[in-house]
């Protein structure tokens, strides 16, 4: 008995968000794939918030509203973006770190450049620069009906050996997962982040009132070649993962332009 | 004759846009500051959008408004984000890239982690994604009365080498002002981010109705003592330059976890 109670106590604790919203398919799988391995607590958006890069809530306070839609798992919803999400977490909900950050699952894509605009990658970012090893999680549908079979098999694979073995407490990893079934992926790739981007376009459109408005719409291209990179191994059928970093400094060109400036 | 007309047919295109919205002065004193170094075009957000990090718009339509506020300038302001400013001048306005793109002057610091959730960053890495060599301007003063004039020196000084000597169609940097006069400042120092943060903190506050809301605050603690970063830069009075990047791989992290995971 004594051991029981010992080992509960010793459960990692899982803080688990998300930017497509606290009543999502992909966050309750996720929650689902990884229940066994820790306890969980979910804050998460109470809209969808895709898109939303690092956005944080300044002008305007937060609110927390307890939610009971993951079957005994402690849960809120939060007012702000998936960033603020970590941050009430963290400060206001566990009053601790958790051992873990997960984010998503995403619905859709978040390899490539997508990492800098996606609320699932910041909120896992977020985590690592408070210290927090973190995952964001994606699966290559949009589908509101979408499986997530695979997907859950590979998120408890990767979050175990998180949990085993914790690396470095800034690890940061953006994890896509192929849209097919789990007997035609190949395995896990340790990628870098392909340099791919969007063609931007804007639909133009006239209101009613005879005034112009844009919808943001855009083609994805990838102008990279290499095998070694996130978009190969996903159109490939491997689960890609990047370690993701905030150090935004560009080092090769600090070099150059100490040489090129002479200040 | 031939020649000024020439010269004024080769004047680079600058696009300027911030984050502080359009009606902020920091964004009339870059203007100010370097009207004289090429044809500028101005698309910025028609509201605050401080904290707005690299967040788009996707799930509603954006609309451009002509405006007169700077005068002889090209101006439209945007119902979007800092990073919708620059896609959507780009598209819809420029219909071209232009030769540089300048986001600011920021009313407060961006320098260390601030890169991360500052919109005036993130629309200067938007349009370095695009390959438009940008730079994003910050004052280490909040205050709407704040004094651009040593700002506005450095502003046109480092426009100028931007634009003499193009050196990297993806370089963006990240450019902080300490706010002291001209006579104070040191000089321009290449730097790297620093590895300082926000230590979180909200505070609790209880409406009307009796249910708690959270206000985002936090103290600024940094970390790291060296004396390369752009924070060390800005406490000795130093003009700090960061060139930032957008591919987020941690290559070092990446050899360990192929070591680790062993795949």
């Amino acid at each position: 008995m004594a051991s029981q109670v010992k080992r509960k106590k010793e459960q990692p604790v899982i803080l688990i968000t998300n930017d497509d919203g606290i009543t999502a398919p992909g966050i309750r799988n996720l929650v689902a794939a990884v229940k066994d391995l820790g306890k969980i607590v979910v804050v998460a958006p109470d809209k969808p918030q895709s898109g939303m890069g690092h956005a944080i809530t300044i002008g305007h306070p937060l609110r927390l509203h307890k939610q009971t839609i993951f079957d005994g798992v402690e849960a809120y919803s939060c007012t702000g973006t998936p960033v603020d999400c970590v941050k009430l977490a963290v400060d206001k909900v566990l009053h601790r770190k958790p051992d873990l950050c997960l984010s998503g699952i995403n619905h859709g894509a978040n390899h490539s450049i997508n990492v800098i605009y996606s609320g699932t990658m910041s909120a896992a970012v977020e985590a690592a620069i408070e210290s927090i090893p973190s995952v964001g999680f994606s699966l290559l549908d949009y589908s509101i009906e979408a499986d997530f079979t695979a997907a859950r098999e590979y998120v408890h694979e990767i979050t175990k050996r998180m949990l085993q073995k914790p690396m470095d407490k800034h690890l940061v990893l953006n994890v896509n997962i192929p849209a097919v079934s789990s007997a035609l992926i190949k395995g896990i790739k340790i990628c870098r982040q392909a340099y791919a981007k969007y063609e931007e376009d804007f639909i133009e459109r006239t209101d009613p009132h005879g005034r112009k408005y844009f919808w943001l719409t855009g083609a994805f291209i990838n102008k990279d070649k290499g095998r070694d990179t996130d978009v190969w191994a996903l159109e490939h059928n491997y689960v890609s993962v990047v370690p993701v970093q905030f150090d935004l400094t560009n080092y090769v060109l600090k070099s150059k332009l100490e040489k090129q400036w002479k200040l």
